[in-house]
């Protein structure tokens, strides 16, 4: 992929010579990343304007598509509202449509949609496509994790980084200071590519050569939130938090080493390892719902709290934590992650709440 | 220093074979570490049971001394109320004589007291006594940091170690879990006789081949709780604060490497690094004040709001803010840290509040 630095070629073209960007998913993450790189694709020469977003069409309360409100208000009325996403966003209910003529393809849904998608997009896209994963969540499973950006390159046979970070999106949204992390895996010069697309003055993006050790903090911090939850549920203080906060940081480090040698320790410096802790476990539904898990005495269910306060929604923590067991269960790794497997034990009802804070489940020697 | 296993030696003499542990402090901290040592000391062989504690002679409301009270009550009415230290936790207001049998010294005081302390014990103590500091806070002068270790090995010639870690002595006093660090310089031997000593179910410590690192975070965290304390201020949400704390982090590994090329990556994810950030930015009198300042968009000076909030305590936070960036300007390398320098700016009204948040400060290449 090659950025043309004037906006038209010799022949007068730029068609060809620019990229075209389109944002596949259109959720309150999906419509701040278009907001984001909406905003650089103007500025910068080597982007065309336009930026497509695959959006799935739905009905609104007064009778209006979903598309054609974004199209018309440039908001995304049922998941922004209020928020401004550029003048050069152009929302698409087809999915072939939206890709067929870009290059950068960006994807930001739930993950259970991503198989979906990669089947319908098969032999759908351009030749020369790069592309990145927003999507945070994925399948552990005793063969491997599914991580997302290996699915993209498997089915659709292209490149794929990744992006993660501290990432609230009505923060975001309202431009306040952020930072993200981009995971590549071999090249520099199309991760720069990204995070020049993506960074803005309130969004501070940085690459690190590690799009595993990336892509599984996006998953595995859930399990951590949960934790922390418990330990709030608890009222046992911010020390205690902190320190549970900071063993879960540790075990999402040794076993994401453990899934892949090559992840870095540095990663979890990163906005998509430190920060990303300490967000979800100071906000966010995983460490909500397993708060009042635990405020029950662990009396009330998983499933019967999700139902009370999440409108349908399932906690991507609680089946990350049960799939991680399994996991390291498999392997007979167990020991060495005391926090993770107690998470999951706590959530099935074999444990009380506080065994989260029960010191032989964290030493003396947890040789991490 | 040998332990013995058993409590006698051959000639069923048990006094020399034994450490006798004293605590230099008696504030709120050093009372949670006389009830720690305290409760090892009784338990381990290798130790006697008392463990004597140096009391800065106070009287009490009811004409009582401070001692007499602790040691009747087996409370520290001013420092403590409510916990029971140990039974053989004694008070002595004389520091020599506190001193005198002890072969492990326990340092626990504000580190302006640390000076003064050292020039007394000098040809007090015992010949081979081995010491820990527990003592947050150092002055960074410009031709290096005052690292109470050091002072305490320059001044009495012996080996010192370090304790810190996200520890809020009132919830590690009611026995809430918590973790710590111990740094050392070369005896790993050493260090685990102190993780022995202070290690409890309650009180997880870990040892780490690193005391300037160690000794470090527990000082510079108070420029970024000072930093989140402004995030806090002005409203900006999990997101930033996140984001903040995390280039807080990232700058005090750098400025301690700056300082120590022997300090270590890795000890930025140990208790006293990640987790001490964390309690001390969630919580802690740095974070609050900072916190009012922001508030009042930098109109009331630190001096008006830590009298009026502090009753006459001063913020560590903020006269280290100002040592950092006149050691930082001093070698030229301030703009490789950017939250330090715009801390300790905004700290003297050169900048509004609000640019703890602009991109300008920290990007795009901050070389970290």
């Amino acid at each position: 992929m090659s950025h043309a630095k004037s906006g038209e070629d010799a022949n007068g073209e730029c068609r060809d010579s620019k990229s075209r960007v389109t944002i596949v998913g259109s959720g309150s993450w999906g419509s701040v990343a278009a907001k984001l790189v909406a905003s650089n694709a103007l500025k910068l020469p080597s982007f065309h304007d336009e930026v497509r977003m695959w959006v799935f069409e739905e009905v609104l309360p007064n009778g209006e598509k979903l598309t054609d409100a974004i199209n018309k208000t440039n908001e995304n009325a049922n998941y922004l509202p209020g928020i401004k996403l550029g003048r050069n966003v152009v929302a698409d209910p087809d999915l072939e449509n939206a890709v067929k003529e870009a290059n950068m393809l960006v994807f930001v849904t739930p993950h259970q949609f991503m198989d979906g998608i990669c089947k319908k997009l098969k032999g759908k896209i351009k030749g020369e496509v790069e592309a990145i994963s927003l999507v945070k969540g994925m399948e552990v499973k005793k063969e491997g994790p599914c991580m997302i950006s290996s699915l993209i390159t498997k089915e659709l046979g292209i490149n794929c980084c990744v992006l993660m970070g501290a990432n609230i999106a009505n923060e975001i949204a309202v431009e306040k200071f952020s930072e993200a992390t981009v995971g590549y895996r071999e090249s520099r010069e199309i991760a720069d590519t990204w995070v020049q697309l993506f960074s803005t003055p309130y969004f501070m993006v940085t690459p690190v050569h590690d799009v595993e050790g990336v892509e599984l903090c996006g998953t595995l911090k859930n399990v951590v939130a949960i934790a922390a939850g418990f330990v709030d549920g608890l009222e046992m203080g911010n020390n205690t938090k902190a320190a549970i906060m900071r063993i879960g940081l540790r075990e999402m480090k040794a076993l994401s080493k453990l899934l892949f040698p090559s992840v870095k320790d540095s990663t979890f410096f990163e906005s998509c390892g430190v920060a990303d802790v300490i967000t979800t476990c100071l906000g966010g539904r995983n460490r909500r719902v397993a708060e009042a898990f635990a405020q029950s005495g662990g009396k009330r269910s998983f499933d019967e709290l999700e139902a009370e306060m999440l409108e349908g929604q399932k906690l991507q923590g609680v089946s990350t934590a049960r799939e991680v067991y399994e996991t390291l269960n498999h392997c007979g790794k167990l020991e060495m992650f005391p926090l993770f497997s107690t998470v999951h034990q706590i959530c099935i009802g074999r444990l009380k709440p506080d065994a989260i804070v029960h010191y032989r489940n964290f030493g003396p020697n947890p040789k991490l």
